[in-house]
């Protein structure tokens, strides 16, 4: 953040001059917070360069950074932050084909986690072709129908622009695009474990499955379809980090970030979504329970 | 700005739980920028303690924190900040009179500008009962009507908020309550000197007089009337920090600040303005010459 903003100030940005911040959902977070803060504003652009920043960080006013307290020395994610809207986003799905495959497979964790809250036919895109998009890296390749990764990214960042655009400031709590992001923002915090974002927000999202199902909300047969979709994506869907302890605190974590209720959400169909403030630490340990049984791909052995 | 960050989180401040930040300018500044960053914004309420706070700081929506950039080490005034409105605002003139003479006196180097750029009326209550104001400390005095010293004051906020409110964000960088904040700023960042605010405004404020006069927008007799209300309120009208070099320095800043032009605001009449943008090097020079022929309150010997 300080390298960022002493950039614009030895190159004396002025008032209303426009930066253009090429990268990643962290490049693109730092810069937002910089662009609000340098001279109380100016334009900036983004230009998101992974699959992840591409259907995520691309969209939306806001922007977070992790936080590490002088007091507690305890690092908070996205503690700190603004909404500040960009001039524009530039869009440039080539650059995919530069990333690595596990980072093209966390971003397809935030792909899923749209699909199962609001969209079924994303949803069917990703069991039929995930795997060959992930192989071709969004490339044009013989064993899958032309425009479908633009369909996928198109649909992706279409659910994003429907669910922040009324609620641009989040004066709705109640998000469905919150998704996977209850639970997954301490697995991300366990010191000195590998997990990226979109890995992260895949186990909590798979877990929510088995919330829901615990509940009433959705049949086996549905949470056995999620998990095979995620497996094909080469999604891990649990930690040994995910603890009953640390599905708690996350609960109590939520009630804070979510102004004094849980409001965790859970799907009633793949497509559908409600929120819940009720869960106990009883529900959470009788889920991990019931996790433990699927022969998941692991993190964190 | 950290300190109350951490602070912040080691309360567990939730989204939403607004906090109160009592003091001077500088601390409701940094106050609306911490408020503006945690969790992307928490409500919070301002209670200035200062006459310049109670007339300045208190209204609007803007904050402005100094910033050292790490390339040059240089600092810059108010460089990083955020438009952020409070909740509320408490104002309690009872504070005032808990300021020493010095601090009531920078307040009132607001003030002036104020009645400069806006309001003859408020100018002549100055000019009027501006010494026993300082004397009293805003506190009932046989010497003083009922009710001036809260004339003052709401006049002051009434012009604030007519000036700024149509014009929160600043689209229009054209702004008559810029008057004597040209040249302060500098006056201010000189290493070492011992200037307030208030009191760098005024000379900022007396010097664009002479300036005003110069253009012929004004008589030399109004630059004498203005000259004497600043001595009675115990303003001094020049430092000797003000060289054609920091002048100039000032303009290019301007520039840079105000997006490609100068736009310093100059006096038409005792309540009314004008903004320019072709000041010169040698216009400043003569004017610091001219300005030499006076018999200051001088800070800076």
């Amino acid at each position: 953040m300080n390298d960022l903003l002493d950039a614009l100030c030895a190159y004396k940005l002025r008032r209303r001059e426009p930066f253009v911040a090429i990268g990643g959902g962290v490049v693109l977070d730092i810069a937002g917070m910089a662009a609000c803060l340098y001279r109380r504003g100016v334009p900036f652009v983004r230009v998101p360069t992974t699959l992840l920043a591409i259907v995520d960080a691309s969209v939306g006013v806001k922007n977070g950074v992790d936080y590490c307290c002088g007091y507690t020395d305890e690092t908070y994610k996205n503690r700190v932050g603004s909404f500040y809207a960009p001039s524009a986003c530039l869009l440039d799905t080539s650059f995919i084909a530069s990333q690595d495959r596990r980072n093209i497979c966390n971003g397809f964790g935030e792909i899923v986690k749209l699909a199962l809250v609001r969209s079924t036919d994303l949803f069917e895109l990703l069991e039929t072709h995930g795997q060959k998009l992930i192989e071709s890296k969004f490339t044009p390749c013989n064993e899958i129908p032309d425009g479908v990764g633009q369909r996928v990214i198109d649909l992706s960042i279409q659910i994003m622009l429907e669910e922040l655009g009324p609620n641009l400031w989040e004066h709705t709590l109640e998000r469905c695009v919150d998704y996977g992001h209850t639970f997954s923002k301490l697995l991300e915090m366990v010191p000195g474990v590998d997990i990226m974002h979109g890995e992260a927000v895949n186990i909590d999202g798979f877990f929510c499955c088995i919330l829901s199902y615990m509940r009433g909300f959705i049949p086996m047969e549905t949470v056995e379809r999620v998990f095979r979709c995620m497996q094909a994506l080469d999604l891990a869907t649990s930690s040994l980090h995910l603890t009953p302890d640390l599905a708690w605190q996350s609960c109590i974590d939520a009630v804070e970030h979510r102004h004094g209720a849980q409001r965790i959400p859970l799907i009633t169909d793949i497509g559908d979504s409600v929120c819940v403030s009720d869960v106990t630490p009883e529900e959470l340990s009788r889920a991990i329970d019931l996790l433990a049984t699927f022969d998941h791909k692991i993190y964190g052995k």
